[in-house]
């Protein structure tokens, strides 16, 4: 894990949480973020051949899983941070969170950096929990330079996506409680689905599932596997392109640094999910569960429809991560286009 | 309440349940039914001026309430009824719930009545869980005939859909998990605001609030407000006309019986709501909290925006009772249609 030291040791914030950490992310959180429900529909079980268990996390604070890992994170922050600005890069559903949290802890001003193709849904609802945003070119800037102006610069403190203990140990209390509320329901999943953009979830329920005996497998969107060919390479690799996908919420251009480790020692084996399998997604949690999920955050059932043998004879736990669609694209895939 | 007697008699499936029942009844669920989530809007919060929790019962099985009273009512039933028909009078919703209880109980066949404007979704989904459907036309038939006719010459079983004691008792843990799952959240309702339409929903409530403070309020739909009438008038009054109205799922053409007894001494309110604001709570629901809610399901919301008065400065849990509306609805509510 040298990538991750400083000076020869490792910073704090960038060692992996453990489980006690995850149990004490939630019992902050119990009181205001949501226990999102494990849906079921037996329609879809037998179209699988498997039971299957929906975590509604798109019913989330914000409506994504990212209200965990900020919930946690502006929980531990040092008390003198009081006063001082708050910067995040983020595709949307990160910025939503980190401004949410900060106005709950009365913090702030908060400023989001977004990529310029964010879909409209989430720049709106950003700003409509009172955040600034600054656009950027996905392509052509350098993100570590914007922020270096921000936090060095302006003097903001930079609320990290996934790269980071708090973060991960709060995104980790999705694997806690899914195997609570599966073993209230008289069940231990065999294996729990997740989304891989920075790695943040996969890593988090990867400690949550210690001991569990559940395997996890992490889903990436075609053109973003770096996390595959990052594991396939034993070092973190970066997608040598950035390609339109209707998953904006997975298009992180490389495995944070101890994201990677996490999952590498866990053993989160990945696979890689085409758009059209992300749409079809869409279309059945919104038909079996009544459930608007965004794309990014359907690609891990997507992997079930596209590999039903994924599913069979088993039963699986798939995190539908977020809520955050444009009216617009979620008419379109309803009608079937 | 003389109208529910038989030779000065109360038939047992007339009489009023108990709390008790209904904490039977939420045990009997426990293992297969969902316990949905209470989720909530910081930002619907501000634009009401009070704290909103809404039970997202859209998520239940078969994406309705229903599921509740069914699988009481068939966990209830003497074992002699296996190898029997069943039918159901039911605009949608109860005709899903009871093809997919019957179908996990091993029973059936399963004959439901439905009208024929019912929307396509309904339809296709009550086919889908092995019903048989038998359409009429809502204005001209006779429903009580047509169900003599399934009964006593075709020797089916009634499910009924509200005027039931096993029925209230089931759609009445939703009050009862309503006031837990707020109480974990450190908060009591001062109010519930349930859809009407035969009233087993707000008569299960009315039992399942008993003793707690919170008191209930009713909504129907513009046209449909025989409740409210049969209220004034001290007795069970039937609508006038059977105009148009976008709630498919409220459009009883009166109180039950036993409903009608058990709203009445539990001095339940109703007030009466637009089409329009129907439509505006669908999208408020989609937009604010990720979920897909029928207009019958969402007019609880409705009738909070088109009053805001209600909400303010107190705490309000509304029950968003089914999903089942047509992509095509749904398309041209969220888009401003």
């Amino acid at each position: 894990m040298t990538a991750n030291m400083i000076d020869g040791k490792m910073p704090w914030h960038l060692s992996p949480p453990d489980i006690g950490e995850l149990r004490d992310a939630a019992a902050r959180m119990a009181p205001i973020l949501i226990e999102t429900p494990l849906l079921e529909s037996d329609r879809l079980n037998a179209r699988l051949g498997g039971r299957l268990l929906v975590k509604a996390e798109s019913l989330q604070r914000t409506g994504s899983f990212k209200a965990r890992g900020a919930w946690n994170w502006f929980s531990l922050l040092p008390s003198g941070a009081a006063g001082q600005g708050f910067v995040a890069l983020s595709s949307g559903n990160h910025g939503q969170a980190v401004a949410w949290v900060a106005g709950r802890f009365g913090l702030g001003p908060v400023v989001i950096l977004m990529p310029e193709d964010t879909p409209r849904a989430k720049v709106e609802r950003t700003r409509a929990w009172g955040a600034d945003i600054e656009f950027y070119d996905r392509s052509t800037v350098d993100r570590a330079a914007l922020l270096h102006h921000w936090t060095e610069v302006r003097g903001h403190i930079m609320v990290p996506a996934y790269d980071d203990r708090r973060i991960i140990a709060g995104a980790g209390t999705i694997g806690l409680e899914s195997l609570r509320q599966a073993a209230a329901r008289g069940t231990r999943p065999d294996r729990m689905v997740v989304a891989f953009s920075g790695g943040g979830l996969s890593a988090g329920c990867a400690i949550g599932l210690t001991g569990s005996g559940t395997t996890l497998l992490a889903v990436e969107p075609v053109g973003y596997d770096d996390m595959a060919r990052s594991l396939a390479a034993g070092m973190r690799i970066a997608n040598s392109a950035a390609p339109p996908n209707i998953c904006d919420a997975l298009l992180a251009p490389t495995p944070g640094a101890l994201t990677f480790d996490i999952n590498q020692r866990a053993g989160t084996t990945v696979v890689t999910v085409s758009e059209r399998h992300a749409r079809e997604a869409v279309a059945v949690l919104a038909k079996e569960f009544g459930l608007i999920v965004e794309p990014g955050g359907a690609l891990p059932l997507g992997a079930l429809l596209a590999n039903p043998g994924l599913a069979a004879d088993r039963t699986t736990v798939v995190v539908a991560s977020g809520a955050n669609i444009d009216t617009s694209l979620l008419s379109d895939i309803l009608a079937g286009g």
